[in-house]
């Protein structure tokens, strides 16, 4: 079953990673699952919310930019990071956002 | 072809709003496609992007807070956003975040 994250009262961050597959697996499926097990494991992870149809569109949520800083410099998400923009992605945008509302449910 | 957002320079506004369906279409399909057409005809309005796979993730981007808040006032809106509660999503939740960086591409 999908799940919309429980995220705390704003303000927390999102970051909005928005992506455009390149044919063919690549080992992205074994990565992004290891990627996600990863990312929950971190200090400061409060939520993901993730669907793929033709447009990846996947936001993590985050306690502070410290938290998000540390995550992109995890070793294992580094090495992600590299084949992602080399094989993975045709294209793809990060954006790094404060959430200062919510609402809904 | 999906396409990933082309925003301006942060900052600016995304609507982070996460779904999941009931059942059926109950006309959400035209009403998706004609609140879509209607929405990036706003003021403000930025760009879309969305995808849908068990969980919904539509993130919207928008110029500023008003033009949000317009948008959601909107009478074609509100019908939609009125039957979206009593019918087409079992849950959701909105986000309303201020982007302040992004990368990549």
């Amino acid at each position: 079953m999908p799940e919309i994250a429980s995220t705390p009262q704003p303000p927390y961050y999102a970051v909005i990673f928005t992506s455009i597959r390149t044919d063919g697996d690549k080992g992205y499926g074994v990565m992004a699952e290891r990627m996600v097990d990863l990312a929950t494991r971190q200090e400061g992870f409060l939520g993901m919310e993730s669907a793929r149809e033709g447009l990846g569109v996947t936001v993590s949520y985050w306690a502070s930019l410290e938290a998000i800083a540390q995550w992109k410099q995890n070793v294992e998400h580094r090495e992600a990071q590299r084949l992602g923009h080399s094989s993975w992605y045709a294209d793809f945008k990060v954006r790094i956002a404060r959430v200062e509302r919510d609402y809904g449910g």
